[in-house]
């Protein structure tokens, strides 16, 4: 008998790194390379400015990312995916392809909702 | 780039399914057997009575799960995993396993929180 401080799937712990909408977007776009915040609000579309330096700042304080600010004229400040990022990218990905093969088993509602 | 309806990770989806604090404890302990509703109680420690029949609930009406009534005395109510929440237990299996290994690095605060 599992004991409550003994959970049996830790998706409570993942979740409190990529809990939301938009973190395990960012995340998938960063797995590979590291992204300039332009081309992260490209790739993320529809996310607004303000959101995204939150989501950015949020990883980056969680050690998923690292922040290099390269101190240009136009800024250029590039994120890029840590070891312990990379970790949870990779355990997260049956879970995204899973839900990106079923969408189409939810309720039309939330399917075409933004989420 | 992606669009707003084609996003590249399906976490949403799968949460859509297994969101929330008990319904990935009640997916892990139903993935290899079938269980008697007492025995899911006991299982999923600290969870209501009440809690417990809605979330089994929700896993049935989406098809993760079957119920089935043997009208006995005293009553025997089993659930059984579906081929369809195996494929949702599957992808889950490695992020609850990477959530468990990295439990420790949560915030004290979570960590020990019934959350």
């Amino acid at each position: 008998m599992e004991k409550k401080m003994d959970p049996v799937c830790g998706l409570d712990v993942a979740l409190h790194y990529i809990g939301g909408k938009w973190k395990p977007i960012l995340l998938f776009h960063l797995q590979h390379q590291p992204r300039r915040f332009g081309e992260l609000k490209r790739l993320a579309a529809g996310i607004s400015e303000k959101v995204l330096i939150q989501q950015l700042r949020d990883l980056t304080d969680a050690g998923i990312l690292t922040r290099h600010d390269f101190r240009e004229v136009p800024p250029r400040v590039e994120y890029t995916i840590t070891g312990f990022g990379r970790t949870l990218a990779l355990a997260l990905q049956p879970l995204c392809e899973w839900g990106n093969a079923n969408r189409q088993t939810l309720p039309a509602a939330e399917a075409s909702a933004d989420a």
